[in-house]
C-alpha cells in the first residue's frame, strides 16, 4: 500500500524537478542569448542548478567549446604581421576564474558586494581559466598582439598582473583597467571607448573573447567575438 | 550473476546518456550565444536531444521567455507616437513556425533543401508562435509600427501575406522581402541594408525579434533585440 501511494508522488515530484531544470535552463539560455534586463542575481528557485552547472560538467564544456570555436577562428584568420592584429581578453570568467568566491557567496544568489569581491582580488590567487589559457597561447603563438581589457580598475593593477602572470598568462601588449574617469561609465561604454582608442591606434581587433555582451557589444565591435559562459552575474 | 554483470552497464550507458545530453546542451548553448563558425547541419550525435527539445516544452519555456522579457521591454518604452516607433520581427521561426517541414526534415539534421522548403512556404500552412502572436499584439497595442523583415523572396509574398493574416498577424506597416538583387547578399548583410533605410526614413528602431544572429546584429542594431531560440539551422 505504502509502495502504490508513494509511487505517484515520486513521479509527480520527478516531473516537477524535471520542469525546474527547463526553466533554469531556459533561464541560463536567455541569459548567454542576451535576451535578459539587468539582473541582480539569480533566481532563487536555480540556485542549486547553478552550482550543479558551475562545479560539474556543464560549465567545463561549454568552457572548452568556445574556446575550441575561437581557436579554429585563430588560425583561420590571415595576419598581417605588422604587430596591429588584435585578440583582445576580458580577466574576470575569462582569464581568471573566481569560482571559489563564487562558490562562497551562493554562485550567484548573494547580491554582489563589491567590498568582499575586492577582497578576494587583492589575494591574488584566482586559478586560470585552463581552456582560456591554451586559447591565449595558440593566438600568441600565430602571432596576435593580445589586449587585456577588464573592467577591475586601476588601483589593482599590481596585483592583477601579479595574479595573471602567476598562472601562466604573460606576454600581453596592454593591461588596460579602469581609471577614476571611467568607473562611472558601463561596462559596455568603457570598453567600447577603449577599443575605439585600439582602432585609432591602428590596430585591427580580429578576436574578443569575453564572458559579459558588455565585453563584446557597443562600437568598433570584433570581427569575430566569443561568449563566455557566465550564469553568476551580470555587468551592464 | 546476470544482474550484478548488468548493473555497471548500465551505470555506464545512463553515463554516457548524461554525457551526452550536456555536450549537446553545450552545442545549442554555442549557438544561441553565436560562438559558432557558420554551420550546415546538427551534430548527428544531437539528433535525438534537438528533436526532444524542439517537440518537448524546452523549446516551449525558451519561447515563452524571450516574448515575456520583450513585453516587459515593449512596455516600458516611451513612444514618441509620430508613427517612427518601429519594432522589427523577422518571420520563419519568429512569428511563424516551420516546425512541422523540419519535423519531416530531421530536425536540422538533413542538409538545407531550398526546393522542398519553398513547396512548403507555397503551402502557406506554417502555424503562428504562440508567444511570438501574443508579443505581436501587444507592441501593436502599445503604439509601436511594425515592420516584418524576412529573408523569404520577394516572390512569395502573396503567400506569406495569406499565412501571416491567417494565422492571426496583421497590422504591420511594411513586409519587406529579398529582391532578386539582394539574394546573393548574406542576411546580415541584406538586414543591415534595411534597418539602414529604415532609419534614413525617420523610424527609430525600438525592439527587433529574430530566430537568427543574422536578423540583429550588423548596422543600424535595434536598442534591444531578442533572440528567439533555433538550434535547427544557421542563416548566415
Amino acid at each position: 500500500m505504502t509502495l502504490i501511494l508513494e509511487y505517484p508522488n515520486t513521479q509527480l515530484k520527478e516531473c516537477l524537478i524535471e520542469e525546474l531544470q527547463l526553466q533554469c535552463t531556459s533561464w541560463r539560455f536567455a541569459v548567454e542569448a542576451n535576451n535578459l534586463s539587468p539582473w541582480n542575481r539569480i533566481p532563487e528557485e536555480c540556485a542549486n542548478y547553478i552550482k550543479d552547472y558551475m562545479t560539474g560538467k556543464g560549465y567545463q564544456f561549454d568552457l572548452d567549446r568556445v574556446s575550441n570555436e575561437a581557436e579554429i577562428y585563430a588560425r583561420s584568420v590571415e595576419l598581417k604581421g605588422d604587430g596591429k592584429d588584435a585578440w583582445i581578453f576580458d580577466v574576470d570568467e575569462t582569464l581568471l576564474s573566481n569560482l571559489p568566491y563564487y562558490a562562497e557567496h551562493g554562485h550567484g544568489l548573494e547580491i554582489f558586494d563589491c567590498m568582499k569581491f575586492d577582497e578576494w582580488v587583492e589575494n591574488g590567487i584566482a586559478p586560470a581559466i585552463k581552456s582560456s589559457l591554451k586559447l591565449y597561447e595558440e593566438v600568441l603563438s600565430l602571432g596576435f598582439k593580445v589586449i587585456l581589457l577588464t573592467g577591475r580598475s586601476e588601483r589593482h593593477r599590481n596585483i592583477t598582473t601579479y595574479n595573471l602572470i602567476k598562472v601562466g598568462f604573460h606576454d600581453w601588449d596592454k593591461l588596460i583597467l579602469r581609471n577614476p574617469e571611467d568607473l562611472k561609465k558601463t561596462a559596455t561604454l568603457y570598453k567600447s571607448q577603449k577599443r575605439d582608442e585600439m582602432i585609432e591606434e591602428g590596430y585591427r581587433i580580429l578576436g574578443n573573447s569575453g564572458d559579459q555582451w558588455s565585453d563584446l557589444l557597443g562600437s568598433s565591435i570584433s570581427d569575430r567575438s566569443f561568449k563566455l559562459p557566465n550564469p553568476m552575474y551580470y555587468i551592464p
